[in-house]
C-alpha cells in the first residue's frame, strides 16, 4: 500500500527525500519556492505544484525539509486551514525549542505533526542504513512510519517533538567520540616503529570487529547511569586509568598528539580521585555535567 | 579434535583461560607458581604440573599469562631445551619491545611463538564476543586457532609479533572514544529541558542502532587514508565544524561539560583553517600526528 506524499522543499536534501518516496512507488507531489529544481524528479514521475497549498492539498502526508524554521513557519502559516486533519513530518534542523514551537502551532492548528531528524546526508537516503529520528504522538508515527520507510530506517523516539534535536547532537557527539577515537588508533597502528606500519585498512577490519565488543560494554552500562548503582567487577575505573597511562605513553613515543589520552586520563583521573576507582565506567556521566562532583 | 594444552599463571585471567580450555573439552594442564591456585580447576578436570617443565612437556601448546615479562623469562628461559618444537602462545601484557624481545628468544632456542593480547577481563573469556589478537608466523597461528577458539574469537593480526600490543592500545583509544561520546550524549539527553530527561536505557537503545551507521563511516574513511585522496563528498570538514558548533552550544546550554566539543572543534578547526573545508573526515588524521600540518 503507496501512500501519497508530498515534500515541500527542493534543497540536496529534500530532493534526496522526494527521489526515494518515488523510487519505492509512492504519488509524490513536490514544491519548491523556487521554480526549477523540480524538473529531474517530474521526469522521475513527480507531480510538481504550482504553489505550496497545492502541494500539501494533494496527500494526506507532507513532509517538510527546509532552510530554517523560519522558513518553516514562513510557507506553513498561511495555509493551516488546509493543513488542519493531515500529517506533517518536519525534517528541517532546529533546536528543541524550534520543535516546540512548531509543535504548538500545529496544535492551535488541529495539524498532526511529527517532528523528525535525518542521521545521514542526501546520498544515505533510500538506503537501510539511513537513520531518521521522530517524535510526536505515537498513532501518527504509526500511521506514516510505512511511508516514511521508504527513507530509510524510521524510530519513533518518543512523544515529546524536541526530543529528536537532542538525539541528534547526543549521537553526533557519539559519531565523533568513535571517528577521533578510531582515527587516534589508526595514528598509533600507522606509526614508525614495533608493531607499527599497519594500514588504516587492515587497521580497520579488526576496529570494526572490535566495534561490535565495545557496543556490548555501552549497553551493559545503560542501566548502571539510570540506577546510579555502577559496580567496576573486573573492569573499574582504577584499572581504566592504568591502560589510558599506556595509551598516552605509546602515542608520546609514537608522535600522536596527546589530546585524546588526556581527556581521557583527566575525566577518569578526578573520578578516581573522589573516591570511584571501583566504579564502572558508567559513573564518569557524573563528571561531566558541570556542578556534578568536584 | 580437541588438542592438549598448557596454562602457566593462575591469576585472574590465566585461570579463566585454563577453565575455557577445560570446558571446550581440551585436555588441561596448568601450573602456577605459588601452589594452591590449581584447585578449582583440578575439580574441573585439569592435571596440575608441580613444575613448570612438567606443565610444558605434557602439551604441544602452552599459553602464559603472567603479571609482567620479566615473570615469562624467568620461567621460559631455564626450560628453552624443553620448549623446542613446542608452541607457545603468550597473552601476557606488555610493550611492542617486550614482544620483540620475547620473539628474538623464541627464535633462538626454535620454540614457535605467537604474542597475544586479550581484549577482554576474565568474565568476558570463552564468549564469541572475546576478541583475542594474535602476531607471528600464520602456520603457527592456523595450528593452534582451533584451540584458542575455546577462548573467544581468535584473530591474526600479522606476522609481526610486536603488533597485537599496538593494536591493543589503538583499539582502547577507539573503545574510549565511543564509551566517552555516548556518555556526553546521555548526559544531554538526560539533562533537564526541552527533549530531556530521557534514560540512559532508551537513548542507548538508539544509540547502539546508530553505531552500525558509523561503522559505515569508518569503514568509508580507512582506504581514504591510506591513499591521502580524502573527498569530502556531502559532509565535508567544513559542515562537520559547523555542526561541532552546535554540540559545543547545547552541552554549554545543558549543563555538560565542554571538553569533548572543544577537542573535536580544534582538531577540525585547524584542518579547515589549512584549507581542508572541503575534505572528509579521514583527513583530520594528519592533525593529530605531531610535526604534521601545524
Ligand atoms: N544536506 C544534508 O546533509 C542534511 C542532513 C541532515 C539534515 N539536513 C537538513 O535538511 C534541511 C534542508 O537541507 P538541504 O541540504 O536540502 O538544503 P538547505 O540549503 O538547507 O535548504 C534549501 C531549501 O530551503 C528552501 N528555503 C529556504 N528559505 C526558504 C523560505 N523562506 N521559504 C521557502 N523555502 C525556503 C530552499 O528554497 P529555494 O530553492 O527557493 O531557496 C530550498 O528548498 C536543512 O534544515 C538541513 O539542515 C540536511
Ligand atoms: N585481568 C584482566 O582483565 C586482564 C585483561 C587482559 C590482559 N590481562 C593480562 O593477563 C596477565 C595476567 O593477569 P591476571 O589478571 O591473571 O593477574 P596478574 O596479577 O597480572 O598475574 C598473576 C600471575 O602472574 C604470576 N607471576 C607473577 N610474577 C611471577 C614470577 N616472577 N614468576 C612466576 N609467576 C609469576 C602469578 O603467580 P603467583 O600466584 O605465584 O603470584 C600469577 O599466576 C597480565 O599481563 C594482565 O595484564 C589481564
Amino acid at each position: 500500500m503507496c501512500a501519497d506524499v508530498t515534500v515541500l522543499g527542493l534543497g540536496p536534501m529534500g530532493a534526496a527525500l522526494a527521489a526515494a518516496f518515488l523510487a519505492a512507488g509512492h504519488r509524490t507531489t513536490v514544491w519548491n519556492r523556487t521554480p526549477g529544481k523540480a524538473d529531474a524528479l517530474a521526469a522521475q514521475g513527480a507531480a510538481e505544484a504550482v504553489t505550496a497549498t497545492a502541494a500539501v492539498t494533494a496527500s494526506p502526508l507532507t513532509v517538510v525539509c527546509l532552510a530554517t524554521y523560519d522558513a518553516v513557519h514562513e510557507v506553513l502559516a498561511p495555509m493551516a486551514g488546509e493543513l488542519a486533519g493531515r500529517t506533517v513530518v518536519n525534517f528541517t534542523s532546529g533546536s528543541p525549542e524550534h520543535a516546540r514551537e512548531t509543535t504548538a502551532w500545529a496544535e492551535r492548528h488541529g495539524v498532526r505533526y511529527l517532528d523528525g531528524v535525518i542521521m545521514t546526508t542526501p546520498s544515505g537516503i533510500g538506503t537501510p542504513d539511513a537513520l531518521l529520528l521522530h517524535g510526536g504522538p505515537q498513532s501518527v508515527f504509526e500511521d506514516c512510519r510505512g511511508t516514511l520507510a521508504a527513507l530509510g530506517d524510521p524510530v519513533h523516539v518518543g512523544t515529546d517533538t524536541a526530543r529528536p534535536s537532542v538525539y541528534d547532537t547526543a549521537l553526533l557527539a557519539l559519531m565523533w567520540g568513535t571517528l577521533t577515537g578510531w582515527l587516534h588508533g589508526a595514528a598509533l597502528v600507522g606509526a614508525d616503529g614495533p608493531g607499527g606500519n599497519a594500514t588504516a585498512t587492515d587497521y580497520t577490519e579488526v576496529a570494526d570487529r572490535w566495534t561490535r565488543t565495545v557496543r556490548t560494554f555501552m549497553n551493559a552500562h545503560a542501566p548502571d547511569i539510570d540506577s546510579g548503582h555502577c559496580p567496576g567487577a573486573d573492569f573499574p575505573l582504577r584499572l581504566h586509568l592504568m591502560t589510558m597511562d599506556i595509551l598516552a605513553h605509546a602515542s608520546e613515543l609514537r608522535g600522536v598528539s596527546s589530546g585524546l589520552p588526556e581527556l581521557f586520563q583527566e575525566l577518569t583521573g578526578r573520578a578516581v580521585d573522589a573516591g570511584h576507582g571501583d566504579d564502572s565506567f558508567a559513573r564518569l556521566i557524573e563528571f561531566m555535567r558541570k556542578g556534578g562532583p568536584a
